[in-house]
């Protein structure tokens, strides 16, 4: 598919992260306006409440649009969905007749506030990348012990926190937790020393089961709404300490950032590709009746406090994941776990074969072992106070892209706690 | 303190769970109304939504009570939910000026079908009791290895799914599952052979915390709007082949029971007991001011389908417990993880040093190793289909106690799935 041309000109550039071909759902306001739902075209966002209002698309249910989450969109169903789709790029088609009025609902993305895009119900973050896995467990659990023995068969996942789901530009309070050193007789609490980051994509389930009721891979796989660039900053000194038995609990709760923008499964669906070879098979409940990851290129940058640049640290693909979103959903409904829209899944982190294609700091300076040089000449092994993280994604087409924006975070320091 | 009488006759009888003293709030209907808060006097509920219209109480919020849930009262905070109990105390006490028109408002339990009392935001559940661990941890991972080492040092939880909480009564399907035998190659998917109970008592935040802002062990105590009995269904076979390295998922996903009232943490005051003796001392964000367990009676009955009687399977009581609901939220905080009103805290298992108080199969059975005879001579490792398994909680007083109501659940067979 080529690019697909609109009225909006800056749209028709391949540099564009918002082409017609793409179309991102996000949560803006202007000024003290209350937040409303907008479609990116171009460097322009289209405002859905007021072009509804002025009659955009015929609809039972009038006020989806004026809400501050697409959560009500996602309810109406994928036929609405498609519908919905197939009416703004007909609208901002480049000759489409709605060009004389619906320019009028059009604003400057530079002169816009972003929010979160949906209402987290409850959030899941997987361990799918084989990569990762491998070289996450060869540090914490030995070589010999690197990818669990159930890993080859479960999308494993484990349940995260809704509640410190935050939007791109949210700045990140370095969270206080227990920390043990492994020479140390009894722990002590303080502000996290080894923060990281993970490079995820987050998938948004649009629909819902009922408790009891498990999906087969191909139901889950149209219940996805789309997905968004997704960070699991991580405090490694306090998941290592509190792990054990039950999994990663306060390391992984004081945030996790999102992109603003919601990319459709639907704008991504010529990028579609393979899961990697099986080593072993899978059980017939996580078989795929196609190809059901995504070809997106992905990266991140560094950015020290009052440094000019930012410096890549990390390019991968979300292709090099094991587990497809659809084989995770389906997972997680397996034993009759009730899903429901604006359930958010992270793919876990995708790191590729390549030291530079390793999507956390923890695997990139291999457990703090080996700093990373920054293009300005400063190392880092784990993040400090100040520097800024951002993750990049976009899905490449022919002579146009499929553009996540950006999920970024600007880390402050640890709050004073306890209390004197 | 002793039984505080009251105008509703049934209310007056040491052996009602629900006399004056107590007030447990929940939501209920009568046929096909909708349904709306209550709150169990006796064998009567008062309907608080038409109470409420009649002029119950001064108020600037009006509907509160005329929602399917408490979220809106846990919302206007404690210094409210203090004059509503207040006020309930006073209006439904002996010798009473209200009696006259509040009885109209008054309905028998007997009558009501009773719901959800809250909407769950978030669920964590804890492993907390230190028996349990214990007994879990030598089967696990062998003696050596019961008490994982940060065990003394952190009230270990886990986020939990709040989609799969349900009311008391609620039917229990069957988990599907991946399961391997030790001996096997590979797993197979099927309905779980180990189906098990948790004996757990749940708390309820009434309050919220802001993202990056931990909390002392104090305020956290302060948020605590009341408890449940909770059953924390678990398929221990799922969760043996899948907990390893990020702790259970859909072993723990498909149900977690909570009896349908909120016993408020008001009523349970003249019971607060001490935690047991530090092992270690702790870390000084997890000091407690003051007694913050609760002296509360838990037992467990289970009856077969067809079975004439129920059968006692386990005593114990929630002063087992090594960490307080206070500590367990002031250390889910500690990272600054936002806390919302309506997020449910599971206590962990709660086991008492012997036999026959462990709250769990897997501990009663030892793995299933020593089966249970019933009373109607029947034996049992693990849940059957058919199975009814009862919660039954009260703090006992001096001629009254504090009743939680129970939390029951049967267990119908499981889906067959994959679809053929």
């Amino acid at each position: 598919m080529p690019l697909m041309p609109s009225w909006v000109a800056s749209a028709n550039s391949a540099e564009t992260p918002f082409p017609l071909n793409n179309l991102p759902y996000g949560v803006f306001s202007v000024g003290d306006e209350e937040p409303r739902c907008g479609v990116a075209i171009g460097d322009m966002i289209l405002d859905l409440a007021s072009a509804q209002s002025a009659g955009l698309m015929a609809m039972e249910v009038e006020d989806v649009f004026e809400q501050p989450y697409w959560n009500d969109v996602m309810d109406l169903g994928p036929a609405f969905w498609a519908k919905l789709r197939a009416r703004l790029t007909e609208a901002l088609a480049e000759g489409s007749s709605d060009q004389a009025w619906l320019a009028a609902h059009l604003a400057p993305l530079s002169e816009v506030t972003l929010h979160m895009p949906f209402a987290v119900s409850e959030y899941t973050d997987f361990y799918a990348g084989r990569h990762h896995a491998t070289n996450v467990g060869t540090m914490f659990r030995g070589a010999d012990n690197a990818l669990p023995p159930n890993w080859l068969h479960i999308p494993i996942g484990y349940n995260g926190r809704a509640s410190s789901v935050v939007v791109s530009g949210t700045e990140i309070i370095r969270p206080n937790g227990q920390l043990k050193a492994p020479d140390a007789d009894a722990p002590r609490f303080g502000p996290c020393r080894r923060l990281d980051i993970e490079l995820e994509l987050g998938a948004i389930v649009g629909g819902s089961t009922a408790l009891g009721q498990p999906i087969s891979v191909a139901e889950a796989d149209a219940m996805i709404f789309g997905y968004v660039l997704l960070n699991d900053w991580s405090a490694r000194d306090i998941q290592a300490w509190e792990y054990q038995p039950l999994g990663p609990f306060q390391a992984k709760a004081f945030a996790t950032s999102i992109s603003p923008w919601i990319v459709t499964a639907a704008a991504l669906e010529p990028f579609r590709c393979d899961t990697p070879p099986r080593e072993v098979p899978l059980l017939d409940y996580l078989q795929e009746p196609g190809p059901m990851l995504y070809d997106i290129d992905l990266s991140v940058t560094m950015q020290p406090d009052g440094a000019p640049t930012a410096s890549t640290i990390c390019r991968t693909n979300y292709r090099e994941m094991y587990y497809s979103t659809a084989q995770q959903l389906a997972h997680h409904a397996s034993s009759g776990c009730a899903m429901n829209v604006g359930d958010l899944l992270g793919s876990g982190t995708i790191s590729g074969p390549d030291k530079d294609s390793r999507g956390s700091l923890l695997e990139l300076s291999w457990g703090g072992k080996e700093p990373l040089t920054l293009d300005t000449g400063e190392t880092r092994t784990f993040i400090e106070d100040g520097d800024t993280l951002v993750l990049h994604g976009a899905a490449k087409g022919d002579g146009y892209q499929i553009g996540f924006g950006t999920c970024e975070g600007r880390i402050a320091p640890a709050v004073a706690f306890p209390k004197a």
